[in-house]
């Protein structure tokens, strides 16, 4: 395996979406799903695809609660989550870092 | 649109494959196709397709020669392909360090 063997990168997690919900609650711990859904600019049934895709890898836990009498439900970022999130930044820093410390210096 | 908007990503470069085509171009700036291949971990279908979605966007130039009597294609990480790929990292490390730098900090 090299540095850009792309298959090192967590399918669960790259995808543009799912991407920014984990960082998202990797800032928050825990978050309601109209925050979420805010936050990433996605639309009701986008945003419940990925949620419960990433429920299904166990990387995030639903917890239903009523606030208010109302219904709520709540998004945490669990451990497993936690550390396949910090495992597919490492491996995304590393991919990045082989392309001249991210391509952003210029060729003098 | 707040940093954790998932569409700020180029949706051409976030795949895995091309990622990490992006990101072996922009370190080498021209490979060959076998060379890519093997770096990447990818089949030659799988690498033909993704490559032609990158050459389609104009961020990738191609350029087929001969090497020793031998047909051999030339991929180059052009200027609008460069500052695409920066652009994308860019945005892609602002997302992330909204995530409590890189969310690998333990809470204390």
């Amino acid at each position: 395996m090299t540095d850009f063997d792309y298959q090192q990168l967590d399918d669960i997690i790259h995808s543009r979406i799912r991407l920014a919900i984990m960082a998202l609650l990797a800032s928050l711990e825990t978050a309601e799903f109209t925050y979420i859904r805010e936050k990433i600019g996605a639309t009701d049934g986008n945003l419940s695809v990925h949620l419960k895709k990433l429920e299904e890898a166990e990387y995030i836990t639903v917890t239903k609660t009523f606030v208010d009498r109302k219904p709520v439900t709540i998004y945490t970022l669990n451990k497993k989550g936690r550390k396949a999130f910090e495992l597919y930044v490492e491996r995304l820093e590393q991919l990045l870092k082989q392309s001249n410390r991210f391509g952003v210096e210029e060729k003098k």
